[in-house]
């Protein structure tokens, strides 16, 4: 048994509770919540206590929405128009990556989630086995997500990837999902459907990023690409929308009525000059919201304590209200929407049988204090300087500034530098 | 004498340089940039050495607009329009100020700073001699900034501070400075302008930071906050202007032909939904461009990561344009403009004899990795996270997440809740 205690703790809902209460974990899995009582400790052999010397536990972040092994492109094609980054940088990089690229490269990017609280990825990528060792191998939740494009020919692929990855590990498991409406013919779309259908599973898709991308889709199909999903039958088990900048009011009832969470990914969406999603319009309208970083590439960085101020900030901007989206909204969407969203349902909480998935949030740093109001300093004036601790399916992996995740980490760092010159080099 | 070395070096200018270079230190500055001679090396007697393991070398941030103090009101008056905010919440609870109150709140502020890389602070607020003992104390380097408003009958008082506080420490200096056209009447704002013309001074004010201020500023007098202050003559001898929102084609040009530093507040802009400065069209213009965090009430966090990132992801949005405001204007304004903009000229640069006032960068955190380009890594991925040392004036005031600020760092953040407590209690 692991037990925290002398802390204080903040439940999903964001409410913070300065009593004292410890938390137990036994294997992957919180045993107890609360005070004990002299009975209880006697009777518990614990092999680790963790003092938190007042300061907070809660649970841990969530990413809805990334492409992990992207970090290779961190800092090497910003400050260039979307369509000359998407087609003259990441794709012809992308295309001669080879698996030992992307397990570096994972590698890499779990450890930047750890320092910023994230235990869980939503990721969509390839090379799926090499992705797949490095998250397991580094003790890191991920939920893979389809990520096929083209024409239908892919299908095979992704129902085969389904059946392959759910149910291998404990801590993966894989959705139905593909890249984007643009980057799929009518015919992929209609067999994403079909799998939807068969396997009654959810469905999760990069979904109105940018505005060329609805106008094509209304052009070609005379529907938002939301609208088209709907027509087909993609969403009738719910899923993800990845970004949803350019959102009618109308593919805001159609993902409330499927469920269909809007995973936002505010520092991406303005990086690369997307847009500000109409995040207020989708809560007012009961959208269920989660929050992503999207990859390393258009962000750069993975820092949920980032994408938290820029979920609300922006919507002041696009508001012109100062009291738009507070920070409840956006301290639920990271913590608990963003499990949920992608089928997550069992780390989300401080309770009794609820996944060990916690961080320590250092409270004696100065962004701190005064402490006038917990919830609102993670998002207003939270950074990553105030992980102090990250722990996965009752792992600690990472803790005051050391990583614990099965690999060296200047080895990482040396891997993933020298993968990154062969494939500049490379043909 | 102190050395730093084995490290990568980034000048003022933007560039990396990854030969080795040394950089030493003697007394407040800097006494040697480049490679040594072993004869030098075996001539000079260190004090003390630091083994930069790779890691970066930098000039300092500086912070060119803010209210320190303010950050007793952290996450005390969140997600509430501005005028509600200013109002209701800070100016009744700043009416109960002590001197006490500002020097603990102050040192709080300056904790925050450092361990975001910024040594100097372009400061507007009240309880000047308890405000200037905590930085002074800390070895903080400030511009304080006049802050007076109402009626002519405060000019006095601005004359008497520029002058008692100007030359009173080597830390130190004071400008000329009002708080707004809003809260000044006319002929407080002729004085100021007399005096600026007494001393060739500049002046520093905030200056259409809401669309509010300048829709009344305009009703009122026929002219913009900027057209206003030029009609004066405030600023015939140069000087800034804090936030800079909501400005016209010819308030640039006014600033243009005076030399004023627009200083942008990017973070406290969108917090409180006063809008997107045009910083992109200042640039074309040849606008000289600085950046503030603005007060921790408005903000909450005062991190230069943060601003820095906003600067450019901001620009983005407004312009459409992934590829406005490019990395290398960011970190020039943070290092460089806004040091400028409160007059400090002597701590920008990685050349013999300017103030020692620098930063070590952490690239062994993941999220600086890999290291395809450093600059960009610092605007478009940096964090607090990566601040490793910061030195002010030759000292070191932080280093590997410990202060060394004169002061217990425990009993800062207590007596600045103690202060809060009774401040919250006082009538």
């Amino acid at each position: 048994m692991i037990r925290f205690k002398n802390g204080i703790t903040l439940d999903a809902d964001g409410s913070v509770n300065t009593q004292n209460r410890e938390v137990w974990v036994e294997g992957d899995k919180i045993a107890f919540v609360g005070i004990p009582s002299d009975e209880q400790l006697k009777s518990t052999i614990f092999e680790k206590e963790y003092d938190l010397e007042g300061n907070l536990l809660m649970p841990s972040f969530k990413n809805a929405h990334t492409h992990s092994a992207m970090t290779f492109l961190r800092s090497y094609a910003d400050d260039m128009s979307l369509q000359d980054w998407l087609f003259k940088q990441v794709f012809p990089m992308e295309a001669k990556l080879t698996g030992e690229d992307v397990y570096w490269f994972t590698k890499l990017a779990i450890l930047e989630y750890l320092t910023s609280g994230i235990t869980a990825c939503f990721d969509m990528y390839f090379e799926l086995d090499d992705y797949f060792k490095a998250c397991t191998e580094s003790g890191f939740r991920t939920v893979m997500c389809g990520a096929i494009s083209g024409d239908k020919s892919a299908v095979k692929r992704l129902e085969e990837n389904y059946n392959r990855f759910n149910g291998k590990h404990p801590l993966v498991s894989y959705w139905l999902g593909f890249h984007a409406e643009y980057t799929a013919d009518y015919e992929l779309m209609e067999g994403v459907a079909q799998l939807a259908e068969k396997y009654k599973a959810p469905v999760s898709v990069h979904n109105s990023e940018t505005a060329k991308e609805v106008a094509e889709c209304v052009e070609k199909y005379g529907k938002t690409p939301t609208e088209l999903f709907d027509s087909l039958g993609i969403y009738n088990y719910g899923g993800a929308g990845f970004h949803c900048v350019h959102f009618s009011s109308n593919d805001m009832e159609i993902f409330k009525r499927h469920g269909v969470w809007a995973v936002t990914c505010p520092g991406s969406n303005s990086k690369l000059a997307s847009g500000i999603a109409p995040i207020c319009d989708m809560a007012e309208k009961g959208v269920n919201l989660a929050i992503g970083t999207d990859g390393p590439a258009s962000n750069n960085c993975l820092d949920m304590f980032r994408e938290m101020f820029l979920m609300t900030a922006l919507q002041k901007i696009k508001r012109g209200d100062a009291a738009a989206c507070p920070a409840d909204v956006v301290l639920k969407a990271a913590v608990k929407g963003s499990a949920l969203a992608m089928g997550l349902d069992n780390c989300t909480d401080l309770s009794v049988g609820s996944q060990a998935d916690l961080i320590v949030i250092d409270l004696s740093k100065p962004n701190m204090q005064p402490l006038n109001n917990i919830a609102k300093n993670l998002v207003y004036s939270g950074s990553k300087q105030n992980v102090k601790l990250t722990m996965c399916a009752g792992k600690v992996l990472y803790k005051d500034g050391v990583f614990h995740v099965g690999e060296d980490v200047n080895r990482i760092y040396a891997r993933s530098n020298e993968q990154l010159e062969a494939l500049k080099a490379r043909n």
